[in-house]
């Protein structure tokens, strides 16, 4: 099966789930005094920021997971709805860390922050086993066996995976020590580069490297 | 017409649909105690998780029926989107299962569940119609007449039909137990793989099997 | 500018302003009494239907009115952006008037049921703009200046401007017979073939038929 | 990395994004007396119309960038994510804004308009980054590096960038006054042609206008 339709299938959900993001801004300012509401909602701000560039590097890192490939068989779009499912979820705890991360309901915290830790660190775990998949069966499906996504530098799994596990047991003592830690993988991200896999897919690029070979 | 934008429409609507699961999980712990509802909230977890794998095998049986077109003509589009006036409508029975399986409104669980399975047997007999219908046709519309989508396994749809009536027999007696058929098929086609189609789709993978002509 | 970005963007607002309808959907069935409520509301699934089909058959005259193009232009854009802003808009009167069309809050079916011809005639308005401006424009943008789109039945369009004018004005006196004015609309659309732009964009049925050159 | 897929994510998230609007329309009319509460809802159409407008002007700029270049590398990717986290995020001040424009609730508008404003203007701050960055770059990434989308008229970037900043201060005594003002940079966007961009996006348009090189 080609790759075309699963990235397009792919975008789409990711499209959508980012902009969903959007339906925890849309309560703020709907009271009485617009002004002070407005001033006050920094966590709404923060959390939409933090959540927006996660899933957005999520995308770009699904991009390039997918750029890799000459074809998909079913295991992968398996393992590709599975990783959707986590990523669709996001927008969930996104909105309960932004509204128990201070005011009257902040001890609410606590809970809101492990389950952003734990919905995360499972969206990391099928991008991990999507990897070593793509890895094991490289010689089938992708699309330079001799340089497969396994390229991709585990060192950026290795810190989401941590990061995420980290924040999740931070945040039962400190939600706002997690949300900085959730703040700080995306930045990582946001600046990680995957020059292998990127190169992969680009025809253009490639070429004047290949002396590697 | 060329299957290619009929394939974007539906991968969207597909993707939309799939990606509206999540309001199911929105309200989930924005009360005073966040923690102990989250704890509490299984069903609706369970109800995600179901519905969510059985849109996306949708999409994937979808994406194998399209992907052994050459072109699509307009009776054939008519019968997609009554396929898709089906799998849009499948976010509204999983919330109301979710919300009527336990607790003080597990009255309402009895009519849900039925729905439920009224719903998707709905969605999977506009499969069949489009199954059929691509099946006599496949002269004119099919990518390789010699070999049709109508090799797919029809067992796969005799499941499906059976298990939503079956589920929605169940549901009048015990909704739990329906709950329980319905996953048993998300779980049933997850796992259930349609060779013929997929390979059609894939020239690389064809080629070689093609002594069988 | 070639049509194919302009067609994918269309395709997704199409996509996300059909599955918008399910919102009409999702409140069934929450109040304590699942099953009496799931039984009444048939208008909301008659709103649902009708409207999906509309949107639906929407879609696919696009589709073909897009397909009959090689390049669009700026001006045209815009004549899709402004047809895109109706066909957006399609779920609200469809809520209202599933809302209104019977029970105690039926005072407001005729306002709900005006306001829906209007939103429709409108989106027509501008479908027949588009169709316009490209029999003007046929030797710049078309994909085939001697088989312009023009070739269109213009019936088409008066079917829809017509019976969307009508149905407005019978909803002042008659809610229920401008609805089904507005069923039998998207019932004509969905037989209504439209086989000269269908052929345009079909390289396959289109070399057999071409003496007529 | 090619530009496909981008253009296809971005695509998305501006349908959806767009499409979001509609829930602004979705509670007029859901009061007792239907007829009146539409007719006196006008900010609220204004609201759609100006919003509709400038989301579907900003992807039509957005296509006419991104038609400029050849391939995309990370640091755009990261760019364009910026940008479509403001696009998002343009629902929520088109809400407050048609929420607070007149009746009781006008208090807040001055806080509402300041609002769209604001984020209107990151907006195109976001898409002046990304001109610049592009023009930058030409050598690397464009399509034509002899014809770089730094042709793009900088006026229509000025205008933008100085209709929102003054709207923005015109919002602290006249929120009436801001919203024309937000309405006649929508009204400049649709009038406004940017001819470079658009022509080296076409090749067919591209070979006869050649002699200027």
């Amino acid at each position: 099966m080609e790759t075309r339709r699963a990235e397009a299938f792919s975008d789409a959900v990711f499209a959508v789930a980012i902009t969903v993001l959007v339906f925890g801004l849309l309560p703020i300012g709907v009271g009485p005094r617009v002004g002070p509401e407005l001033l006050h909602a920094w966590p709404e701000y923060l959390a939409y920021v933090v959540s927006f560039l996660t899933i957005g590097i999520m995308w770009l890192n699904h991009h390039a997971l997918m750029g890799s490939l000459r074809i998909v068989n079913r295991s992968l779009l398996v393992i590709n709805l599975l990783l959707l499912m986590g990523v669709v979820a996001v927008p969930w705890p996104t909105t309960l860390v932004a509204d128990h991360l201070n005011g009257p309901a902040a001890a609410g915290g606590r809970a809101a922050t492990i389950l952003y830790g734990v919905v995360l660190f499972v969206v990391l775990l099928a991008y991990t086993v999507m990897w070593f998949y793509i890895g094991r069966n490289a010689a089938k499906i992708a699309r330079d066996p001799d340089r497969p996504p396994t390229r991709l530098k585990s060192a950026a799994f290795m810190v989401g995976l941590g990061g995420y596990a980290v924040g999740t047991v931070v945040a039962l003592f400190s939600p706002g020590a997690a949300v900085a830690i959730y703040g700080l993988v995306a930045v990582y991200y946001l600046f990680e580069h995957q020059p292998a896999a990127v190169a992969t897919t680009d025809p253009v690029a490639d070429s004047p490297r290949h002396p590697e070979s």
